[in-house]
């Protein structure tokens, strides 16, 4: 069978690594050649809002999927009509607006922010006073990582804000003084079928994950993502993996994105799980039963940005697993990744802070 | 790094499959260009005697090794002069070559059967005279999976024997009535340090491999076929992958041979060792720190031969790892594998019966 991706960054290379075994044959296409995925797979390079390109992709494959959300929904439909695509691009399309994504939490009584839609000043001021401050501005479209926002404190803030985002739609969202951020994973196969992966707890800096522990020990809570993430994915008969980023605010969950795919805060489930979440994104696509995705011991990721750490010392840590996807170092970009799994949680806790407190002792991030 | 591969069969897919992550790049020579290896990486084709493409491959990459022991090692050694090619060719050369392999075994006191070498039919009485019966007429070269081999029982068979396979040197060995036949798997890093893995349960059917438990508990054993191991990576300065293959005969171990490669039984290394075979090999000839060795769990590989079985049936058992290499299906040929991992032996060998009852009913294998 032959998989065709649409992205191909560290997302599509670590699919193609997840499905050789598997049998697959892959074929990508991206805006240039010089993509991760292109050590391991051959691209058709062009622009991904071209429906003759996306068309010859959804021709030479047997399932066309993505490894990145700001896809041309349209372009994508056009050009795959009557072939199989996967996930849904109805999920897809309420993952680009953050309009229709708040709208379907609630849609499915899945806790969420206050928000309303913003699209002039006067509508932030009215926004503002309705749902109070402090508050965030957002483009209601293609925003990731923390850009395309800005935070109001207090009402000196909303022309400012107006300034630097207006002109294209937006929202204005409560804050919510979260005590942590966490996601949940999981996968649905075409005959329904549905896998949960345990809760992810996740460390941001500079709005850019940095680490991830999972299974993270919080039964209640993760009782609750699995039951949201679940509605959602019955709700867009949905086929594929999907992510559900939830706020902790005093020991609730609050839902703030969804990402239709496989997901940075999966990256443990490659070693730390019994099928990763790019194994079970194909089986899902492929219409291959599921595979299990328990854990296998208490893992931790940390995502190495910027610049990569010493490959040979790292790799004299005990059992720590190198991701180099092989991209040129930028400031803020993710280059890697690196994984250990820890026979317990509490030792996994200390193993962390010793790997962050040499690896990034200037980053604040405090497991 | 790039890494320059000699042969592109399963083993040099999955070295490939295991070092993109590391931040490898990789290319391979064989002799045709329909090989597992070209799905994951470019290949230059052509004969595999041919200094010049061989020096190809070494002038374009930073180390080179092979997936396969046949490759000639006079012009391997000649296309790779003052370059770097691990592991080392005289480690090669006597793996190639049945008597040096014995003498080397001799040498480093590793207990082995007693053999002689035959290069006419009156050499080959006198050493059936001097060994007894029954015994094994071998190839002294290129000879695996049970071909270049010739059962003699009684005097009688010594003609057939020698019309079957002389004309090429040979050697008379002693045959083993063993009990089972494990193997030994390590890694020598360029530093001379020693990562070794738990022993491999081995069981044939026609002289192919079709099932690997590993951790096989048996400590004495395991102690002494690692400490065997260990004399001859420390013999040859050895570096990369190593394995020994020994029978098992009242208790004691007796080295039948040794391959200086990833090996078939280390396959379960993938999903059941903290580090796989694989990308120990890649750590060890790139001058990198070795992984761990631990097993995680109690892994059984069972090797798919000839046809695979219907992988949406396969898939759908709990916790099963599919590998397929992408070969067109031949009767005796190794398609692919798959590996459970188990938290206990007696449950996998639970599993293992249920599964080897349901894919190959008809082989006589009894784990």
């Amino acid at each position: 069978m032959k998989i065709g991706i649409v992205g191909g960054g560290q997302l599509g290379q670590m699919m193609a690594l997840a499905g050789y075994p598997l049998g697959f044959e892959f074929q990508f296409v991206d805006r240039t050649a010089d993509i991760p995925a292109a050590r391991v797979a051959p691209v058709l390079s062009g622009d991904l809002h071209d429906v003759g390109l996306l068309r010859a992709l959804a021709e030479g494959n047997d399932v066309v999927t993505f490894d990145w959300e700001n896809v041309s929904v349209s372009a994508l439909s056009t050009a795959t009509r009557g072939r199989r695509v996967a996930p849904p691009l109805r999920a897809l399309a309420a993952a680009q607006d953050r309009i229709a994504e708040k709208r379907t939490f609630e849609r499915l009584s899945i806790p969420t922010t206050r928000f309303a839609p913003v699209e002039s000043q006067r509508q932030l001021k009215r926004a503002v006073s309705r749902i109070g401050l402090p508050g965030v501005l957002k483009t209601r479209r293609l925003g990731y990582d923390g850009k395309g926002q800005s935070v109001l404190r207090s009402p000196d803030d909303v022309d400012a804000a107006w300034t630097a985002l207006g002109g294209v739609p937006l929202l204005y969202e409560e804050f919510v003084p979260f005590d942590c951020e966490v996601s949940v994973i999981g996968a649905r196969g075409r005959d329904g079928s549905i896998v949960i992966y345990p809760l992810n707890r996740n460390y941001h800096a500079d709005g850019i994950l940095r680490l991830t522990l999972a299974p993270w020990d919080a039964p209640r809570l993760s009782r609750a993502a699995a039951s949201y993430l679940r509605r959602l994915l019955e709700a867009f008969h949905y086929v594929g993996v999907l992510t559900l980023e939830l706020f902790v605010c005093r020991g609730r969950l609050i839902a703030n994105e969804m990402a239709p795919r496989v997901h940075n805060s999966g990256h443990w489930t490659i070693e730390g799980a019994v099928t990763s979440q790019f194994e079970n994104h194909l089986r899902a696509i492929s219409g291959l039963p599921l595979g299990s995705a328990a854990a296998r011991g208490h893992a931790a990721m940390i995502n190495l940005i910027g610049k990569l750490p010493p490959r040979r010392r790292l790799l004299a840590e005990p059992g720590l697993h190198w991701h180099d996807y092989g991209k040129q170092p930028r400031p803020g970009r993710k280059l890697g990744h690196c994984t250990i799994i820890e026979h317990s949680a509490r030792n996994r806790t200390s193993r962390v802070r010793q790997l962050l407190t040499r690896l990034y002792p200037q980053l604040a991030v405090h497991p």
